[in-house]
């Protein structure tokens, strides 16, 4: 089978001539160089590395693996080789307000989005008629069960349709530590406040009684403090003091769907590094 | 002598026909309106209007607030004529960084700025260049001497100088409870955070290590409780995650200085409403 | 039949006395201020007013007519009373990109936008899919016939469909000098770049060859001139140099998209007031 | 003498195995990689990079170059080796208005442009004074000489100060073809507009005419065809339809003098690549 495309991400110590090694190794490996990004946090002394490649005819990822490894060890690096051909499954899971679900849809739709929706779960039925929209299985999770009962059922429907990524389109529900620690950074929550103000519920309405002059949202991997996990992508509106609530509800809701998407294609893009208990885009 | 400029500003519960009221005043009064700005804060029904007139030959101030007592009692209105031809006095308070201050006099000297400066304060010498340079009068309080008699000196000064309200301009010293209740919605204090995220000591090293993806600044009124007044104005700008905490620094002072310049101008255009604890920029 | 809510727009030569004598009327005719926008173009001396209010059980259009009239006639206004329980049919055309249809379906299946949508008209049959997913007529306009007979058959499906305001939500069609002049000031066009730059075909490439640092899109009044009729709203991104055509054409469509959804809520809300060949967005 | 540091830039089709022979070669004669950004325009199928690294003792520019030529050569390379401690020398020509020159002179004391600013040039004595407080030479062009003189005098104290490269912070004097093919690539202007939209006079007016909803800036290198040279920098910002067209003007100065210094900082630090009449900022 012919050559196709991998992205090859590493996080290390800073130290001298890890570029050099690393692009001398990948086109030694019979890798073409597409795009490389490369950053380093001073503050930290870290390095970062994306590199996308073309796989020529003689690359595999054995030799690859076994060529890199030394390179790895001598350096400290993490890494991770990406097959670009491989679509990650992501579940999509809301409640009540399809603004998120709807922008998720529609660009997956329009390719921009590298990944497969086998379905949408949620604690209600209102949006049912959106995924029947779009040809998606829809999951009910009944609430009246209880949390625990719930996250049961929502664990065996993640394994019964092998998902590998959950995205929170606003699920208004809190998933329990056990379930983020379980899903370690692959869970994608989008919240309604530019964080790390206004955590918790109601972000809007206090967003609103502080008077602040701009309004935003924030995707973060979900972990067992609430609306504390690492940030992945954040943006703002500025808003108008003569505003209601209600309006800044309706404004930030651009916020959040262009965020969320946001966040799910830089995942799916290998360019969300974590270091440190915060993200880095990279690339 | 004759005609000159006024703004009126009005605050109240909101009610059936206010504006006619009002405007009917004024027109009444021989006031010539110029521009009106009214909004309606509907989550507290609050009702606010800015009006800038053009005063009549026949128009008085006395003449006016005879005219307008019965209505602004009748509606519980809570209001304030100001002279436009009359400057406040405002006293700019730095410290050893100088962006924010240039910011300001150099607006100033092009005459964005409705309010005269007769004095710079500082606790330490390094920017009494600038002043020279502007031609203002620099003080200097001895930081040596501990916070209360700093604060006396302070005191002494703004009255020698007959200030009217204080600018804090990366003035990095804590002010007492006693001095901002005294000086209460007249100190305006730049932040380098964007509030209510990141208050207190090193907000850029704060956001740097959250890592949010855009960094901000907030001017809000200076109170017994740091960084927590109602806020004026606010921006932010984005951040690319290989900066460093020095290159936040350097970004963050552009959008510090625009934020401070814009809180200080709409305080001078009575543009400034405060209600619940928080303001309301109207016109 | 109890009250309602009107808006009553005003456009006449800045004097004197001109919202005393407005807002005097609206109260005496039994209407409720709800929110007032009045700005002044000092450059050509327009004032420019829209006032919402509630109208009380006293209240008829016919009274408020009568009353209004003189004091009109006195100051030279042009102006129009809207009943805003009256909704406007708006027709969307469109070719074979689903972004800006999308968009306008969710908004007004969000109710945010005060107005019916009883037909979806295309030259191609690529979204009659989107049509049905919302229930929407869906009429197909043969391009094969020529333009005049496509205008003629456009012109007979908005008379069957009673239309006020035609959308071009991404039409790929122009329309000829009869048909604009026919529908003037009621054909709101989205145009892919920021105008006046990168009128015509192709505005991306003319984008991406000129090297500009942000690219826009523009919400206009079609008018006989292509791209040219007055601008209602618009809005950029910050691209990378980095960035292809076909990303440009990507991140594009996200701004054509609220872009086109702001400039038809302004119009819908009687927010777009147009003298001397431009537009004013009041309140 | 110890190391220090170097910015290579290299523009050529696009192939394969580019990064690893540029890093191996850096690596291989005494460099350790700082950073790096690459980028390749797919549509013109260019590559280009910029590299910052630290020489090592063994590092000699002479030997680098020997070691460089042959890979560029091999790839039909453009290529440029810099030393950053070398600092360019900067001219500043104005006119009377001092917004950008301010910006310029302000951030160079801040340590955020690394070049020098021996001598700022006019055709007005209005900012002399500015240039004083700076302690910076100050020279007058008499305008009243006529275009041709004056450009004689003008590249004679080029000349004279040893100028690299020309800043047309706001100078209202257009120059000849001569001149700027002369400095070809060497002056950089700022265009009160959002080009290629209101090139030439009174951009503010062309705008305010035209109902803009964004009004803009443009750092460009002036070039024979005014206001169509390669652009650098751009930004903009967004206007109510109640401003005046002096209100746009004061505002506009705000991008200005942002857009102006971005501008001269990119170009600075070699990230300004030319290619097919247009730039590409890297790194």
């Amino acid at each position: 089978m012919s050559s196709s495309e991998f992205a090859l991400t590493v996080t290390c110590p800073d130290q001298k001539g890890l570029l050099a090694a690393v692009t001398g190794c990948i086109a030694h490996s019979g890798g073409n160089i597409l795009s490389l990004s490369q950053k380093t946090a001073v503050d930290v002394s870290l390095f970062m590395l994306k590199a996308v490649f073309m796989a020529e005819p003689e690359f595999t990822t054995a030799r690859f693996r076994q060529e890199f490894m030394p390179i790895a060890e001598r350096h400290k690096m993490e890494w991770e080789l990406h097959d670009r051909a491989q679509r990650l499954r992501v579940a999509i899971l809301v409640s009540k307000t399809s603004h998120c679900l709807y922008e998720l849809l529609l660009k997956h739709q329009d390719a921009q989005l590298r990944c497969d929706f086998p379905v949408i779960i949620s604690n209600h039925n209102d949006l049912a008629s959106v995924a029947e929209q779009f040809s998606i299985n829809f999951e009910k999770i009944d609430p009246q069960k209880g949390r625990l009962a719930c996250e049961a059922d929502l664990q065996a429907l993640l394994e019964a349709y092998k998902i590998d990524v959950v995205v929170l389109a606003r699920y208004m529900q809190i998933l329990s530590p056990d379930f983020t620690k379980r899903w370690a950074f692959k869970v994608i929550n989008i919240h309604h406040g530019f964080l790390p103000a206004f955590m918790g519920a109601k972000p809007y309405h206090q967003a609103w009684h502080k008077g602040v002059k701009m309004i935003g949202a924030t995707a973060h991997f979900a972990n067992e403090d609430l609306d504390q996990g690492p940030i992945i992508s954040q943006d703002v509106v500025r808003v108008d003091d003569s505003l209601s609530i209600a309006q800044f509800t309706q404004l930030g809701q651009d916020v959040e769907r262009r965020v969320l998407f946001e966040a799910l294609r830089l995942f799916l893009e290998k360019s969300v590094f974590i270091y440190g208990g915060r993200t880095f885009i990279i690339g």
